[in-house]
């Protein structure tokens, strides 16, 4: 046990290294980056989709897909104009800082405004991984219950965003909205929250303007 | 990486041959024991409340609920009557062997006719770990999207039984039950696929059928 502690210890010091590297690329390139975690299905590419569709050209962007297996994912985005480039991890259950190094090297993405890293479906493993982001983005629907929050409580800890997606759905579920957003607060007071039906387009505005604004943000704060 | 690697081979040796512990142990209980594996959120523990009512005493039941962290999905379950021992992983993102071992020595649980181990939310990393259980059970929810067989392949064809749950969303989503019907069956051609909705009970009684009918199969085959 000391033993796997050791090694994960090493693995976790490799990979903030390999994290420096590319926030230093990003700071460079002037580009916002984003890293999308949540649980398998609850729309994060879907929420790629409605947010592309919004920007609407306004800002460039670019998709880091990660998944275990397909490039279903990456085939969705390209779908609508937008660079993608998926990494598949053969069976690991996160994205690591140097197989985005890897990514961007092999893929040729074109610099964007906005990079999205959509990470492999998983409420734990992603959590301590840096891959030089601006921040992370936990994903949570309405569908998989409003005690998630409660039960993986790191993610949401760590996120300084958290978008709850499908609420369309909310007439059909047992979702207590103000429950999680109180619990949400408490886990990470300054933590804001986007409440969004990606289908319909539902509140997607506000998390495009979000995103806007901390693009700006970084800019100004860089000259 | 290769060291890595190594470490992870040793630690799967190790859960094997406690593994093999647990499996004579449940053999001598006469206990059929079903590992449930399923992104957070399917609804494992909905299901679990769902069997436990559809039983309603005609068989023995008890549950070993692993999370990462919180007592909710025991307590749900101790409120139907059933005893519930819960596992916290501390971080960990599956149950190993040698915890169930331990929790079953410290828990005191009555020995049961049915022992439901609620693995941790997540698609991956509980696939490789035996848990001397019967079978594993992969759980998928409709309100997760279809391509989920598609991205997370190895846990569904490693599961003898697909339980595909809340199926009473499906005029609200878009879910192409027979293409994941389909693809179950390439990926594993001898499962057992159920469709249910835990909250209105349609469904259930087919799964528990199943279950009657496997620990009826089990204790015949020990005589």
């Amino acid at each position: 046990m000391e033993h796997v502690i050791q090694v994960k210890r090493k693995a976790l010091a490799a990979n903030d290294a390999a994290a420096a590297e590319l926030r230093q690329q990003f700071q460079s390139a002037g580009s916002l980056v984003v890293n999308l975690i949540s649980s398998p299905g609850s729309g994060k590419t879907t929420l790629l989709e409605a947010t592309i569709k919004n920007l609407d050209g306004r800002l460039t962007a670019a998709v880091l897909e990660g998944d275990v297996a397909t490039e279903r994912d990456a085939d969705r985005i390209r779908a609508l104009g937008v660079p993608a480039h998926q990494i598949l991890t053969g069976g690991a259950c996160h994205l690591d800082a140097r197989q985005v190094i890897s990514a961007l090297d092999t893929s040729k993405l074109p610099t964007s405004d906005l990079l999205f890293i959509e990470n492999v479906g998983n409420l734990i493993c992603p959590t301590t991984y840096d891959l030089g982001e601006d921040f992370k983005v936990a994903v949570l629907s309405t569908t998989e219950g409003d005690d998630k929050p409660f039960k993986y409580p790191a993610i949401f800890a760590r996120a300084e965003v958290t978008v709850i997606t499908k609420i369309d759905l909310l007439p059909y579920l047992p979702f207590d909205m103000a429950a999680v957003k109180d619990h949400l607060a408490s886990l990470n007071p300054s933590a804001a929250i986007f409440e969004v039906a990606s289908t319909t387009g539902e509140g997607v505005g506000d998390w495009v303007n979000y995103l806007e604004a901390r693009l700006d943000t970084k800019r100004n704060a860089g000259i």
